[in-house]
Formats: structure tokens, sequence, C-alpha cells
């Protein structure tokens, strides 16, 4: 099958999560969190979504392998690997705020082929496929080349991974540049918003493959920058991302690698 | 009239701003934008918007005051002055970012009597009367007591009337202590989720009146803490907002004020 039609298969399939991830948020009250981690959740719906994008994947590429936050990979046989969060933002959704996503990403050859990205709460459809750009709702995405770090806010990411002395070295020089930074605790919607020019880039010492994949080949197809990374390295580790405009990306690495090597 | 049959047409109003402003947000590539001060912006939405709450405060309190953002006090004789802001979140707003509202509070000899804040993307209405409790769209609020720091995340808030010394110590404070921040560059909706229990509290050192008195008063109805402030020396000044649940508050007043005094 075609990239694309993968594109839009992950597409209906992530719509129809959120769609399912909504009405678990609806109805908080009678929702069942786990802590995995200090600050970090997992609550039935994360499984049960995830659940439910496995089995439409499955049905339809039987062949495929499955990595997920919530559960253990699926080793298939056709070399294409999904990437999937059934809910990024899972802080936010236990809490009640509507800034979480539904992300899949397709992988294959250590390059990232397709990202979809769906704000069910805004019903916001971000997608993009490797050589074929980046679109939002249809239409497509084309970052601004001449932004620079004073020109308006950058993202940042903070998880128990990651030392609260190089989140605040790095707050601490966008601030300094003129910069503002803001942290809504998806790192999904957050890369989706740079690649839709909503934020002039994103930092953050350490995200997963299932956080980040999608976003940075969205930033990537809508004329933005990222840093060269195996997928499959990724998938397997984790990694820094520093993503963002022509006008703002080698900045704001600049200051990301300065905050980040301590 | 009655404070609660103020507070019902405040709803009202900022309801029917708030779908003025969509209409806006939608068309935003020909918004005009200026830049008041540096990554200050205004909006012709946010003067159109504001002039449509006045007029129709006006319409109905013809002997009440109002004070806005973006526009000069009208001076009234009832004693009974209306903060608003047309769109609290202008920067979110001006690059697409579906995080803003439209906030009214209304005053009386230095008291906060109502305040209302309505979020057009996600259609939710927050809304306080002194002394008779909060509500979100009609469903009672009631913070949760026994929250602490590290049990999840506070909102933080920034201008270019703060320090980056202030936030970045502000913000390290509360890593040490297992917390997490946000900032979502809308004050009043942070308040608002406060008083709704998603967000644990809120820290910044000067908010203007027309962003933080409503919230204030959801939170305080929600049963919340807030600390004492005369309402009229908001609206001349502004001042710092600390608010929290009561499992939180001292604990962020504590480090607030830590940071606050450098």
């Amino acid at each position: 099958m075609p990239t694309s039609e993968r594109a839009e298969k992950a597409s209906e399939i992530a719509t129809a999560a959120g769609a399912l991830a909504l009405r678990y948020f609806r109805q908080l009250e009678s929702l069942t969190v786990e802590e995995k981690g200090h600050q970090d959740f997992v609550s039935q719906a994360d499984r049960d979504v995830e659940t439910f994008v496995r089995d439409e994947l499955s049905k339809i590429f039987p062949e495929d392998s499955i990595v997920g936050e919530e559960h253990a990979p699926t080793i298939g046989s056709s070399g294409f690997t999904w990437v999937i969060d059934p809910i990024d933002g899972t802080a936010n959704f236990v809490n009640g705020i509507p800034i979480w996503t539904v992300v899949l990403a397709g992988v294959r050859s250590g390059q990232t082929e397709l990202g979809v990205i769906y704000d069910p709460c805004y019903d916001e459809t971000y997608s993009a496929v490797a050589g074929q750009g980046a679109s939002l709702n249809g239409r497509k995405l084309q970052m601004a080349t001449d932004k620079r770090l004073s020109d308006g806010s950058i993202g940042v990411g903070y998880s128990n991974r990651t030392s609260p002395d190089v989140t605040c070295k790095l707050i601490r020089s966008l601030l300094d540049e003129g910069s503002v930074f803001q942290r809504n605790a998806s790192g999904a919607l957050s890369l989706a918003y740079v690649a839709a020019g909503r934020l002039l880039g994103y930092s953050e010492e350490h995200m997963n493959a299932w956080d980040c994949l999608a976003g940075q080949l969205l930033i990537s197809e809508a004329g933005g920058c990222v840093e060269e990374q195996n997928a499959d390295h990724m998938i397997a580790t984790g990694g820094r991302v520093i993503v963002g405009g022509k006008g703002v990306f080698k900045h704001l690495v600049r200051i990301s690698e300065a905050a980040f090597d301590g």
C-alpha cells in the first residue's frame, strides 16, 4: 500500500481513537488512573485506546510491527513499524485539561514515512507523508522562514527523565533572548503547533519515539528544521528533540545544547 | 439588580463576545495585529470584542463603570465597576492557538462580586458570585483540599512586566519540590483551571485586574485560597497573584515570595 494511503488509514484510525478517548474524557470521575512513576500517569483510557488502535492497525496491516507507549511491542514481518501514543498528554487528560492528542507514526528502515497527530478536543488532524508535505485538516502547512526567537514563543518539555537544571537553564536562555516559553504538557501537540506556525520551535532533552516522530516529520514536511536522527534508534532509546523554523533553528539548537550539556 | 442576575447577564455577554471573537479567530489571515510592547500584542479582534462587551454592558447597566484592557475607562455613578478583558491570551489568539478566553469581573467597594471566564474554543463557561459558589457550565466547582505541590501541576505566568530571574527561580523551586509547571499563556484560563481542579495552583508576580479578578473569585468560591487584595487597588496597579487549593497554597506562597523577592 502506498504511504499516502497508509497515512489516510492512520488518520481514520486516529479520529476513531480520539472519539473513543473523548468518551472517557467526558466521564473522568469514573476513570481508573495509576502513577507509573513520579508525575507519570496512565489510565484505563490510555490502555483501551491503544488496544483499539492496535486492533485496527492489525486488521489492515497484519504484517506490520507495532510499538506503543502502554503495551508490549508486536513484531511483524513487513519491515514497517507503527509507533503509537494513544493519549499524549495523559497528565492533562486525567486532570480534565483538553490538551492531549492521539499520535501515529510509521517507520521503515530508520526513516519516519508518515505521521498523524489528532487533537480530539479541537477536532484538528495534522498529517504528513515523507516527501509529500504536511497538512492540518487537509490544508497544506508551510512554516515561516523569517521568524526569530524574539518574535514569538517556544514550546519546552519537561518530564521525570530531565533534570530541573536543564529545563531551567533552557527557559532562562529563551527569556534572555527575548523569546517566551510555553509548556502545555502535550509534546506531540506542541510539535504539531510548530508545524502549524503557532509556536516558533520546541525543545526537550528527552522524548520517546511515540511522542516525537510524527511531529518531527510534520515540521520537516512543513518546511521547518529537525535534527537528523535514526527513527529505529529513537524507538529504542528516545532522544533529544529540537525543532523550529529556519529563522530560529540554529539559535535554538545552540541554547538547547548549552542547557542539555549542563 | 441582584448580583446573581448580573452574573447571568455577564455570562450571556461573554458567550456572545466569544462567538464574535471566534469568527475573527477562524479568519486569522486577515486579522490586523499590532505589538503594544515586546511580545505584547493587540488585534482588531481585541478592540472590536471589547467594544461589543462595553456596548452590551452599557445597554443593561448604563450607570456602571467599565474598565477594560484595550479602551479608556468609562466612569459611571452606580459604584459598580465592570473589569473586562475581551481576549485574554492574545498571543495565543493571533498565532492560532485555541487557548484564550473572554473575561468579565464585577467590583463594588473594593470587592470582586462576580466573575465570568468563557473559553469559546472549548465552550466552557466558568462563573462565580461572591458568597454563592462557583460553577463550570452550571456544575458546582469544589476544589480538593488534600493535594500537595508534588501531586500535580502549577500554572505560572510570565510577561514583559516580570524579570526572567523571578520566573526561572519560581519554576526551579516548583521542580525541586517535585511539582510540574505549565504555562499556557492565558492567565485567566489558568486561574479557571485551578478553580476546576485541573491545575493545583497558579503564581505570577504581576497580573492586571482584568486578567485575575474573575479567576481569583472563582477559586475562592470553589473552596480554594487566594490572597487578601483590594480589587480597586488591583484595578489601579495590578499585583501579584498566588492561588491554590488548601493543601498547596501556603507552600506556593512561600516559594513564590522567595522568587519574587529575588
